[in-house]
């Protein structure tokens, strides 16, 4: 085979120093996942199609849920598109789940998305729910969660922005009687890729009145601070009965969430079927990818599998988009490549049993420890474990193994120290 | 819907109860990966079809592999069948690796196997490889870690079975001048389930001779120390080239790993074609289940996408398997529903802010902690957090707004105490 072999287009492999850092970034997530009390579960990568179909809307359906029909059985099944949906089959495939059940989830979700920069078609998604509560403190801590997130990866620059899907429906199909307000919703959406004069545009073709299209961008310009624009709100649609429970709601989450990051904004539209209520997506200005985190309560979705309304709200994380933005602006760094601590030269062959045993000594202490596998010569071992960036160099000859000691040498301060095997764990730690 | 939603046939969900523990075996096993040095990749859960295809043999490439058609693209596609095939066109896609590579990958697999008990379509892998060192060492190092592992997580009762492809292939193919082995392998790999006679049996109806069938019987009840075992391979078979070779590298590499569970095993056979050098199976008799680690040599694999040869070695823990035995065995136990140390019961709606104020400053000393979100009485709410098993019970009510206090309750010894709010997270952890 003359060409190097690739994943497949719109794939990618994470190498050491990539993974090491989406390791160590998945690990925080999860450790705010946990300390908010969520639980983890997992669910497969395949679902049945029908479990997926009538889910996302349109354009997932038709375009970007990778469906395929298994040869074998002429069955038709759908890696998963997200999370959520395969955790509401869950909940209805486990009728005897405590609630609130709150829980997250980690793990790669497939879109038959065309390829670009930065656009994967496998990424994976960090999903805290809660399931069985309406109330708006969970909506909340879903809100809070976010946020923690954020800061404990230290994404700075964040601003959460909400909206209500209560509200929309309310304001579009029922005070400027929109009847299939789904398209407007798309216009809406792009709001910030082709500005006011576009979003006016593509609104008059969709053939609506001048009048309609005036109050359509006076309310998705709102977009401020909760006690600024929730009162506005009210006073224009406060005799509607959806934008008052709406408003009502919002009010009483945000006030817990007590966060200047939170903005009401009423373009937000979110490109999912399944919502229902509140409805956010986290953007940094560090990070101009657009939304890096998105959610919102669906009250309707487990329903559709189990028959009976339970209501949920969570969040995903985009963790993928994260760190490659993240990457790209400083935040993160990808020059670990190894997560070696301690490199093992091994100067005579003589020696070698004498150094494995050493190397099993220091991993019983809880080091990383590599040992020489290529039986070059000490000097271009000497150049692997420098690549390698390790800490610590250690070197075992014939005269280390007659005396019981190990040459250990810091790559950080060049200090160089010989010491008896059985002290070698500590006086390694001490030159990490 | 009246029926309860599935999962697809052959697939399953992991609840919290069993993620917790699977995580924790998970996080286990890392650590012993990390201390080896081996340092995580990830590959996609899809590969083309091309890429897996002619390197696991016939029934993975007729029946087993999931593959299909995109039926988007047309494009053939395979969701992987293990990490060893992914990872060797990894190194073929980089080739600018730094030799000896070691990494380790954690990831879902998928085999379109009938399903039964026990046998999942899905499953989770935990592979460490070691690619471009040819020597014992590297093979050493792989058995090693692989009884380190089963240290770690606790199974005892393992035997490592080990032989080596160039052994059988000097011996089946040049000693005893059977042109293509594969059909007597795969007889062979059956002696635990049909015994002596029934394998007997089963090479006869192959058409071989008596006088080979009794030599082949000789050979595959060889099993014991290598001490013993590989002595009398060579007495046997020693002018045999391919025999010596393996003997010598069995020998070098058995040395090193100087443990008392390593046997070598001549009826072991393993499925898989890519095999070349030392293959090795894990088996513990706690857990009757076959076996629940396997890996070995397979010098080939790599070169056959980057058309140059590359060493490799490595082993798969079958983690899921050892989780499921282990349960049963009582090795395990899924007995943990939740991860959360503290839960708040919130007596009085007009204390909820007060109490969200004290479950931010929990968590931010790191605890895991739900805070009430079904506005349930509070003997409910009680009964909730006792059903899932806290160690804390928190309680705040008005008094505790009032006073700025929280009442604390362990579930373990029926101690409580109220304490300033401040204290609060010294004294959780006190009651933990």
């Amino acid at each position: 085979m003359g060409k190097v072999p690739r994943p497949p287009r719109g794939f990618r492999d994470f190498p050491p120093s990539l993974m090491i850092l989406k390791l160590e970034v998945l690990s925080k997530i999860e450790r705010v996942f946990q300390r908010y009390g969520f639980d983890p579960i997992d669910t497969p990568a395949l679902e049945y199609w029908e479990t997926l179909a009538g889910k996302y809307g349109e354009e997932a359906e038709n375009r970007l849920i990778w469906r395929f029909q298994d040869p074998l059985s002429g069955r038709w099944y759908a890696l998963r598109y997200d999370l959520t949906v395969p955790m509401a089959r869950f909940v209805a495939s486990n009728p005897g789940l405590q609630m609130p059940f709150k829980r997250y989830h980690i793990g790669k979700v497939w879109r038959h998305d065309e390829p670009q920069r930065g656009r994967f078609r496998e990424f994976t998604q960090c999903d805290a729910d809660i399931v069985g509560s309406p109330h708006p403190e969970a909506d909340a801590e879903i809100v809070s969660l976010a946020l923690d997130v954020m800061d404990e990866i230290g994404v700075g620059g964040v601003v959460v922005r909400v909206n209500d899907r209560r509200l929309m429906a309310g304001i579009f199909e029922e005070e400027l009687g929109i009847e299939d307000p789904t398209p407007v919703y798309r216009v809406v959406d792009k709001l910030d890729k082709i500005g006011v004069d576009g979003v006016k545009g593509e609104l008059a073709k969709l053939g609506l009145s001048e009048e309609t299209i005036k109050k359509i961008m006076d309310i998705i310009s709102l977009r401020g601070r909760p006690g600024e624009v929730l009162p506005e709100v009210s006073k224009r649609y406060g005799s509607n009965r959806r934008v008052t429970e709406a408003v009502s709601h919002l009010e009483e989450m945000l006030s817990l969430v007590d966060d200047d990051r939170v903005i009401i904004d009423l373009s937000l539209v979110r490109g999912l079927d399944y919502y229902t209520g509140p409805i956010l997506e986290v953007v940094s200005e560090r990070l101009p990818v657009g939304s890096i985190a998105g959610g919102g309560r669906y009250d309707g979705l487990i329903g559709l599998f189990s028959g009976r309304e339970v209501p949920a709200t969570g969040v995903s994380i985009g963790v993928d988009r994260i760190i490659d933005a993240g990457i790209e602006a400083g935040i993160f760094s990808v020059n670990r490549q190894t997560l070696t601590q301690v490199y093992i030269v091994v100067l005579d062959r003589g020696a070698y049993k004498y150094a494995w045993k050493a190397a099993r000594l220091l991993r019983s202490s809880g080091l990383s420890v590599r040992i020489d596998l290529s039986r070059a010569s000490g000097q271009v071992q000497r150049r692997k474990a420098s690549r390698l960036g390790v800490a610590v160099i250690a070197f075992i000859g014939s005269r280390e193994a007659e005396s019981g000691t190990i040459t250990l040498y810091s790559t950080r301060t060049g200090e160089r120290v010989e010491t008896k095997l059985e002290e070698a764990a500590g006086k390694v730690i001490n030159l990490l």
